[in-house]
């Protein structure tokens, strides 16, 4: 099955095109005992609790930086998260935003497809194409390249002008002539106009890239602007997925409860309303 | 003792500004057995080789891709690498090349920083001032920017003009504004000119940044060009540290012996042999 078909068949089968960012910060989760421990029994607590409603998001993805700040520790739990998270058969995304030379990459591309065997990855634009073939590659997978990002301080260097155009747009243009199945842009949520005028240009070159959207919630972009434009755009929506990361894997903060599953749970259910595709087969 | 401290003093020890590159692939590696047994053994190995000949590298970067490309094995090995190589007391630079919005970019830092605890760490531009910020906190360690990579797909992003001016200088220029103690650049060997020309902005702007140039032997770059660029820029040589993996890695093949470890001092007496600074004081 290739990435696209992951896609589509999950937003079929799940209704939504959200992605959960699983991005564990022990001082946020209320339980006791080392990293491992902690990280493993909150993301094994969610998973049961949208099992146990009956719904699921359009995929999850874990950022790597957020495990190897825990060590081995760290890396473990990410290793047990990917496997309960692994049987809900939706697309597991790591963001590692990985880039180097060319072999180096290739080193980079077989740690995330073949270790940590997920569907998808995102990856670092600035070193060129050489640095990204190697994870293109493997054909079966998702390959989300950074055009735009979500953080304030994202125009520092994507916002530079070449011949009147800001550099995302020309890495979008590159990105463009890279793609191959699977090939992906990673676009923040923050930027809507930006995101619109560049899903308009994807889906007037006929080719289907996938999109990551993140910067909901906290970083302050809204679903309901999101989906304004992607619509706008006449973007495949079932090939997007919007992330949310802390307003759902800490909503129990927000909602003053201990039941921290379900409050992630409810926190989703909030969002997905806002996003809503179809209804879910029950499949 | 800041980075800049620690470069000076290994410099004026060891007499060398060649740093070696420890990127195992274990296909080149002749010793059987589990990567962490492999790895840990062939860098043990050299470790030795260089110290009973009483020679010792300017710094070393392991580049964490082609330990994770082995999955936690891989990573034990890095852990024993880094634990081995610390008695020599010369700067240990991670190439690990992480960049991300502010908060997660600070799980990266602290996952270089404080798990791995290494020296200094290279970082990747794209995402801006606030993805780097997080890893200038820690002042006492250094940070290597991409500014100019050595691989052939570099220009894609990096020679794209900016009012007449590539991003890898415009990257250039935002460094110098977010430089701080121990701040520095990423220039490849591949690009002498390139790199003479940012070296000499570097020299009149007054700030002191150290200089990670990669890209000699297999990628084309030579030592002796290096050099020259470097002293045309009047550049202060105890910050540079010009990178050599494979040609010292995996010597042996070209040497044609058994003795990898041997071949690996060899192979770095010659490379050090174009790059001379001063006679090592013998501290």
């Amino acid at each position: 099955m290739t990435y696209l078909d992951l896609l589509r068949t999950t937003t079929e089968r799940t209704g939504s095109i959200i992605c959960v960012g699983l991005d564990p910060v022990l001082e946020k989760i209320p339980i006791k005992g080392n990293p491992e421990k902690v990280i493993t029994k909150f993301y094994t607590d969610l998973f049961e609790a949208f099992q146990s409603e009956n719904v699921l998001p359009g995929a999850i993805k874990p950022n790597i930086a957020f495990y190897e700040q825990y060590g081995f520790e760290g890396l473990r739990a990410l290793q047990n998260v990917i496997t309960i998270w692994r049987a809900a058969n939706i697309p597991i995304i790591l963001d590692a935003k990985r880039g180097d030379i060319g072999k180096t990459s290739a080193a980079y591309a077989k740690a995330c497809f073949v270790f940590w065997n997920v569907d998808a990855v995102t990856v670092a634009p600035y070193m060129g194409s050489d640095s990204i073939a190697p994870f293109l590659h493997y054909a079966d997978r998702g390959v989300y390249v950074l055009c735009r990002t979500s953080n304030p301080g994202a125009g520092d260097i994507q916002d530079l002008l070449i011949e009147g155009v800001p550099l995302y747009q020309k890495v979008a243009d590159q990105l463009l002539q890279w793609a191959q199945l699977g090939t992906g842009a990673v676009l923040g949520a923050t930027y809507p106009e930006e995101l619109e005028n560049i899903a308009t240009q994807f889906t007037k070159s006929g080719k289907e890239l996938p999109l990551l959207i993140p910067g909901i919630g906290g970083q302050g972009g809204t679903v309901e602007e999101i989906m304004r434009s992607l619509k706008h755009a006449a973007y495949p929506l079932p090939l997007c997925r919007i992330n949310a990361s802390s307003a759902v894997n800490y909503a129990y903060q927000k909602q003053d409860t201990d039941d921290y599953a379900g409050a992630a749970v409810i926190a989703f259910k909030q969002i997905q309303r806002n996003a809503v595709i179809r209804q879910k087969t029950n499949k």
